[in-house]
């Protein structure tokens, strides 16, 4: 066996290459995964709610179900996963989450969702304010209502990362800590890439895992290119001294007149906030503006933060795809194949993305639940007013 | 000549201890200076400001004109600073400040404090809001009207420390990178300290200058302790990117609903924001609640910041005596003197604070300008009801 060939080749370590990986190399397949930082990229930022419940928006009810299913998916994916990275936990916490309202708009709005999920099947309770406030005895007087999610939970996506990684090493995935520079095309056939250094990993099958990088990668020609965008967020973390323990029960969160916030209270005191959506294209800037506008919200939504350590500002991007869903499986350049444009559900859609990639890549066959979601629903863009080649990096 | 004799010893390697270490060396002094990091201290977190009359306080009349004298001698002590750091420039910049109000409360406030001035002879000049925001177009669109303060300036305190480390080390002051535990007496005389790890320094005369750490030294009787507090003090740095520059050309500082708020632009390109005043003993914890407040006050007052990254979020501690002005020279116990307690203006009262230690230093006489800050003007504190030493450390 040459140490440069492999049956499957990922471009990309973030969560979504390696869970692809490590699926992949328990199926018995070669696997080597190429990243600068492995277990880098978009899940360092992340907050980590598994929302496929208090995420839902109108238009994305096909997106829904992978959601669903891949939260169905999560309790037996951690304890697989911890078993197989020799021990690491991934903090997945069986919490809920409460929706709340700060004015008459905000109230509506969640109005509006609560039907939306009960059309869609799903399970959600409304509350009155003082009723969330039992629950959450931290949340600001003015909360005039809420939603409770019980089935919407959280993991702490930096161990995920560093999950994943350790569950690769240890199936015998290779892991080349390098930029991929472009894709090597053979005979019409994705045949591997070709990192900066002038190496060449060749491979029977490539997987494009890069996040919002995934449609920058050289050589690969116009028509499959994945048509992601990067979507900046900013995320703070604070830090809850034990003396104001427990400072929230489970995840809370609000629209703050058109702004989404959310507090994510980990087990080990940690506490997310998170975050700004803007469209800026590859900054990844932290702003006076950004870290304002976040404190602004999460303080009039929990008031008692002030106190609270920040320990911690960051920006990353969100790999945005134009249906805001995520585009897996073969393309039409044979032995490629696509697990990117996760946007806002990375975390959440882990599981199910690595059974399906792990699926695709052994049978070719793409599973009934990723149908909706094969790349070639996006016609090809217009051809380039080049002949060059497209690649940017 | 012993290497552990001095016939000066400075505890404490601040921006004070440093100056002041570097002006007996230059009057032939054998110096040393104990400190576990020199050229730390609260200059770290500093603005910098030199806002002897933006500063003004009722009541601090007496400071004022320590101020100004250490205002005036800035330029030169600057350039003479310069040439003995080896040429460390400290970005003195005689920019001058604007203090805005944006509410009639403020601009009462603000009138009261030209009021003031101009009987202090200080030159200040009233400007309507238009005329603010002709002299610094980024400012918010509410701006009532404000104070143009030609005489109050900014130098850069972490490049202040730096250049009079450099001054010291170059002038042979010894420098002692570790704890001093406790002050040495022998015979009811100040004779030097004890370090952490068990090494007696001994000298002539002991200078006490650790900020606000300045009265917990072991072994310093109760008598001529120091009466400084801790007084929190968070602090944000941001950028501005040359595409945004000039952003501001002068100190622009406002009090908004109460809270002291100061933007204090570098020519390098970086902007301070700061500071909270807080009183909660030894904490320096950056907080979800301090960081909020400036960036609220700082929007309010300069909208445009938002779009500026956030580069650092600090916390020190000022120094603070009972009346707000430093304790310089000579105690009740012979040997030891003071140079501590300058609360908010030890970066502006650096010069003099030199001139002033080191006339004390060789001459055992305090001088005129210095003499209201004698340490005795405190009455000595009650005695301990326990006849213990009194050193906490």
């Amino acid at each position: 066996m040459h140490p440069r060939t492999s049956d499957v080749l990922v471009v990309g370590g973030g969560i979504i290459g390696l869970v692809t990986a490590w699926r992949a190399a328990q199926r018995g397949l070669r696997t080597a995964v190429v990243d600068p930082e492995p277990g880098g990229g978009a899940a360092q930022v992340a907050a980590g709610m598994l929302a496929a419940v208090t995420e839902l928006h109108y238009g994305e009810e096909t997106l829904l179900g992978l959601n669903l299913e891949s939260a169905r998916r999560y309790p037996d994916f951690v304890a697989e996963l911890r078993e197989a990275a020799g021990g690491v936990d991934v903090a997945y916490r069986a919490c809920g989450t409460l929706a709340v309202a700060l004015d008459a708009d905000d109230r509506a709005h969640l109005r509006e969702l609560h039907a939306l999920q009960h059309r869609s099947g799903l399970e959600s309770e409304w509350l009155t304010g003082r009723e969330c406030r039992r629950l959450e005895p931290m949340l600001a007087p003015g909360v005039r209502g809420g939603l409770r999610v019980d089935g919407d939970h959280q993991v702490d996506p930096r161990r995920l990362a560093t999950a994943l990684l350790a569950a690769c090493e240890r199936a015998g995935v290779v892991v080349h800590r390098a930029w991929a520079e472009r894709l090597l095309v053979v005979r019409d056939r994705a045949a591997g890439v070709l990192l900066k250094d002038g190496t060449e990993l060749a491979a029977g099958q490539v997987v494009l895992a890069a996040g919002s990088l995934s449609g920058r990668l050289g050589g690969v020609p116009d028509e499959v290119l994945p048509p992601v965008r990067p979507v900046k967020g900013q995320v703070l973390r604070l830090s809850v001294p034990r003396a104001y323990a427990p400072f929230l029960s489970r995840t809370v969160r609000a629209v703050v007149r058109g702004s989404h916030v959310y507090l994510v209270p980990r087990e080990n005191g940690e506490l997310v906030v998170g975050a700004t959506s803007e469209e800026l294209g590859w900054d990844t800037t932290v702003t006076a503006g950004g870290v304002y506008e976040l404190l602004r919200d999460a303080h009039e939504l929990v008031p008692g933060i002030t106190e609270l350590p920040l320990t911690e500002t960051r920006a990353g991007l969100r790999p945005a795809s134009p249906d805001n869903a995520p585009l897996l499986g073969p393309t039409a350049l044979p032995g490629l194949h696509l697990a990117t444009g996760h946007y806002r559900n990375g975390v959440l859609l882990t599981p199910v993305t690595g059974d399906v990639m792990a699926t695709v890549l052994t049978t070719g066959q793409l599973p009934e639940e990723a149908q909706a979601f094969a790349p070639a629903r996006f016609p090809s863009p217009a051809p380039s007013p080049s002949l060059s080649p497209v690649g940017v990096s």
